[in-house]
């Protein structure tokens, strides 16, 4: 089967609707751009830009950032914790190229037009360790490959898998990369509705678990036969623990381990740092529902910024209140774990640096798991 | 069916294996206690106390807090943030309680042998909401229910259910209370197998998920027939969100809005508070896979401490490496979800304040859907 | 000398303006009440509270939060963290009694007029160790002078010096309590200006610092001839440690480690939760500069609340930007400055608890130094 | 006068010994580097790095963080958080340079002996905005300049000043640069004296404040005449706010506000990240003695280290008791002050971009206010 999204599958967490485009990009200013690194057979990295038109340094979008576990590079967060905003666009990466990516970032800053007199800035670059497909040593993200992030990103929807910052990642045992979804949510009775966009870049161990139904990588063999045709699956949590050996060839210490999730979350809801903060907590959360193992060496963050105007100036531009956020909780974690499915259903099988090979996630072996457990959308 | 385990019942969350008793008090030295308070209709709460005898204040267990949402009054949290430590018995009991049960936790730690000059004590006590089956505002709690359940904490299985600080609790639409599980776990290579043992006090909203299955309240009628003994369930995720009413008569913003989940972890293995509140976030993690919302009006927190010697003249005294936790972290996530599902599948039918019904789960019902789904234990 | 205001002695810390009353109550709405609990030799101890009419559990005031050291038991603060605000009156008392005064506070806000059904509170107590001079196992704190404290907060001038919570407490070697400033500020241009308020309750060793002139307890005799009537002081700082032997006859573990410093500022600028916990940081760097040592063994905290109303539909509701708190960020420290004076030369030589003495500060040698070294106000 | 260290010219906060160099190089194992970057008329900057034997990625020592205010850009703070160590040496650069320091100290990292398959790296940077005296814009500083810095880095005597990562700082309207000091205190009684050792890159606004005196620049002519040489000085701290005028021609916005300090802290006792934090928040407070006034736009951290083999086959290798640390924190603030007291008295007047000055302090105006207000050492 193809790559699909989860939701062409059947398979939709939650119940709240998603945006027209499913993508974080639904948020309305919010644009993506990819730059896609692969080189000879050893280099599978990249950089992804998330965009929109009020970060300037000179002005800025409210941010909350939160931690499930700190083992990561994330560039930008005690500034972004002192004054509740951010002031660049995201970018995201591999762990090495970290910080020539802030660099370039910077670059992007000074030159924007307005900014000739700009002598601070703090960029926000996230990152995840691609090592295991990529020869994350060499360093290979230059300058221009950030800039083309940046100046190509675009609103509409947005490519999914082995692109961008993704390119060289794995996630659950299986080939992973970049992964988007939205909801509409109430704000809480009086209000319009509200966006919650996710996009992720997906790095993590464990065992991937699809509304929860546990679908670990097959030990033996090809995904030919076996129990999953002949009724439910028994290869159930019980049996699958997070030591499981993967068929990539390498210890598990680089192939299985922790590496990193990096969670953006974009809403167009009036919030301030502090309840941006309590919402992307809920992405980690939703995080769990996929089948994380929370290894410590991951390097798990969220970070949700509020594209709301909040001038003082403007009538009714203070920020929700707190007790109307249920139902932005809800999409946030919905969204999140729909984002991760994506960015596995998403990529293709990836061979990589030392022959490394991430293998697809087995769609048919999914949906047909799904289906004998009921859990596809009706219709499916 | 009468009130079980969930392993009793062939539900095993994880690969790791469970304690002797399955239980807190499989870490050598923890006892439990508690004092369940039932008067008349209205009066449905109680006290429950995690002890130990190092817990003296002129000698303290290393301890760290993980906050899931702050929205609970949890009592010595400051104190234990700045010397990392506990220096009293953890208590639990209701809201409005808090404060006359931290005073009589300082009452006992006043009159413990040895601490006749005393003048400084920092008590811990968690909370949650159980004004739903019990009237709150009464305050019922006094300083000898508090002695009481201190007094008679003992070593040996726990009474789980509606007891003590669960006896007016309930989770995710049904009534819960006192849950608890244990994991031995190897700690990293070298180093002998180590305890991890939790104990929640349930009582928070979303829908009930039991290794991956939803089984949220039925909406109408008794469970007798329907989708459940025809296959697959039906009633799967994308058709039960969070504002399924359920079968009480009170409105949503009490009987299924947050309220709080407090979560206590011990462990034998020797960890500094850093390293406990890392294990501390993974239990609030593993509460995420038995389908909270994780609503913002609900206290959830989980509090980790150790019961290892930290003498520093002491040979090997030193905490474990960071890169030894990730057992214990998957053990961590793995009791405390068992924790949380057998505090509601310990819990009978409760009927409180203002005549509001908190129904058991129907553990017919869930056996019979995760048998249908394949999750079960082998043999079960 | 008589006690005496630190203005009335002409020293001013900084340049901005008092407000009238130079006190707390300066920043309108804002009302303080003492219990004072004077009873046979033993007891010196008392209740502040800091009321505001819109902290009622369903109306709040934005709140932030800082700690100087967390050595402390303080209650409250975990909700406070997530939800941002406060939703009850400030209290303040002795350690033992923090969470008899927590549960009184609960009762004042059950029977508050529209809270009749009321099932939650998150009261905010904080406690410094008051045990020099009051035999703090006694307990002594009851429900009605919680109460009376509350009921009897009035705006107008606040009684300063050994009174309320105040009535036992030492610091910097001498008899210190309750003390209060405040400053008006510019907020950054085109707004109107703004009132900070600060109210401490002094408890915390270190040496006395004085606009810079330190001001040890002398160690022989009256302050009758030496050096300070001969020109410039000898007794610097490089003389006088911490370790230097106060008057009193209790070791220093009791007299003159830690003990606590608790710091409220109130102001009506418009400030969110984050911002207001900035300002609450600058009140702890203000200790600083009166000689505190920051000892291990102390509770320095210091709450900050804005009672601007941040209702999201009046224009200009938001909170003022960042760039625009640097002169309230002075008057954070400049009114915690002058307030902690004020808490010293406002009290009394007080004897309780064991025949124990705290010597009243000896303002004629502070303003004879002050006089010699330059730094009175002009005119003095 | 020339630039003097300040225990030389009578100055000498405290009441603890220094070590024997008085620097951060007393902390066995400790090595600092310096690069100092003077281009043309328009480049004023530079790299230092502190450096120990034991960061190798492989090998960390144990740290903690303490944030006076989060306007900064420094990075690696989110693992040292999770983790509690730092693994490679800490490096200090200009704002707009940090980015390109990390990735130089990735270099470094990455061809360590025995790091030829290392694949992820947290450098530690920090950072301050010298953009007064040198033009950021162009990021001069590359990787070999980095690299010189930690190659270079020797045991020894500390270049203080306008050199490395001070070479184009300024603090409390007076040149300012790298600075450093140390003491030696007793851990609490049985065990042997420890060295606590600080180095800073001063660079925040502010009255300059020496041992409580303070000494705002002149706004009139030369310091020929006036109160300075009549007798006590009447330029107190009521008449000098932080808004007066400084000499240098540029606006407040770049000259006189916020910018950054930050603070390294190494120490030879057996400390955790918890207890090191603790130790590091002792040093912003120590900043406050020196006049800093916290403006919101400075990024002010203080980042501590332990140099104890913290081997848990080690007896004894535990950390110390907190109740031991009291002396600790005194030398924390005490060598704090005094390094940026050295940063400031070691520099030469600077002139740099655009033309703008800083001038040095004045010494011999220094020493004389200090002798009339009798707080210089006996015998000065």
């Amino acid at each position: 089967m193809s790559p699909a999204r989860a939701r062409d599958l059947g398979i939709v967490p939650g119940a709240l609707p998603a945006g027209d485009l499913n993508a974080i990009t639904d948020v309305p200013g919010v644009r993506v751009g990819h730059t896609t690194l692969i080189e000879g057979s050893d280099v599978r990295t990249g950089v992804t830009a998330i965009v929109h038109d009020r970060l300037t340094c000179a002005r800025t979008l409210n941010a909350g950032l939160a931690t499930g576990n700190g083992y990561g590079k994330i560039v930008g967060t005690t500034q972004l914790g002192e004054l509740g905003v951010i002031e660049t666009p995201v970018v995201l990466t591999g762990t090495l190229c970290t910080f020539r990516a802030a660099d370039a970032l910077v670059s992007y800053m000074l030159a924007m037009q307005g900014n000739e007199g700009l002598e601070t800035v703090n960029p926000v670059v996230a990152e995840t360790n691609d090592g295991f497909l990529s020869d994350m040593r060499r360093r290979p993200v230059t300058e221009e490959h950030v800039l083309a992030a940046l100046r190509g990103a675009a609103a509409g929807p947005v490519a999914e898998g082995a692109v961008g910052a993704g390119t060289g990642t794995g996630a659950l045992g299986y080939k992973a990369g970049i992964g988007t979804s939205s909801r509409i949510a109430g704000s809480g009775g009086s209000g319009p509705p509200v966006t919650v966009g996710v996009l992720v870049q997906a790095n993590f161990s464990g065992t991937l678990t699809v509304l929860g139904v546990p679908v670990p990588p097959e030990t033996a063999g090809p995904d030919t036969a076996g129990p999953d045709t002949a009724g439910p699956d028994t290869a159930g949590p019980d049996t699958a623990g997070p030591d499981t050996a993967g068929p990539d060839t390498a210890g598990p210490d680089i192939a299985d381990a922790g590496n990193s999730c990096v969670i953006v979350l974009a809403t167009d809801a009036p919030l301030d740092s502090r309840q941006l903060a309590r919402l992307a907590r809920r992405s980690i959360f939703g995080m769990a529902r996929t089948g994380s193992d929370f290894s410590g060496r991951s390097g798990d963050y969220a970070l949700a910024f509020s594209t709301a105007e909040h001038d003082p100036q403007l009538a009714g531009a203070g920020p929700l209140p707190d007790s109307a956020l249920d139902p932005l909780f809800v999409a946030a974690m919905d969204a999140t774990e729909e984002a991760i499915l994506n960015s596995l259903f998403m990529a293709d099988t990836t061979t990589g640096f030392r022959g490394h090979v991430r293998p697809a996630v087995p769609l048919d072996r999914v949906r047909r798991l799904c289906a004998a457990r009921g859990v596809l959308a009706p219709g499916n």
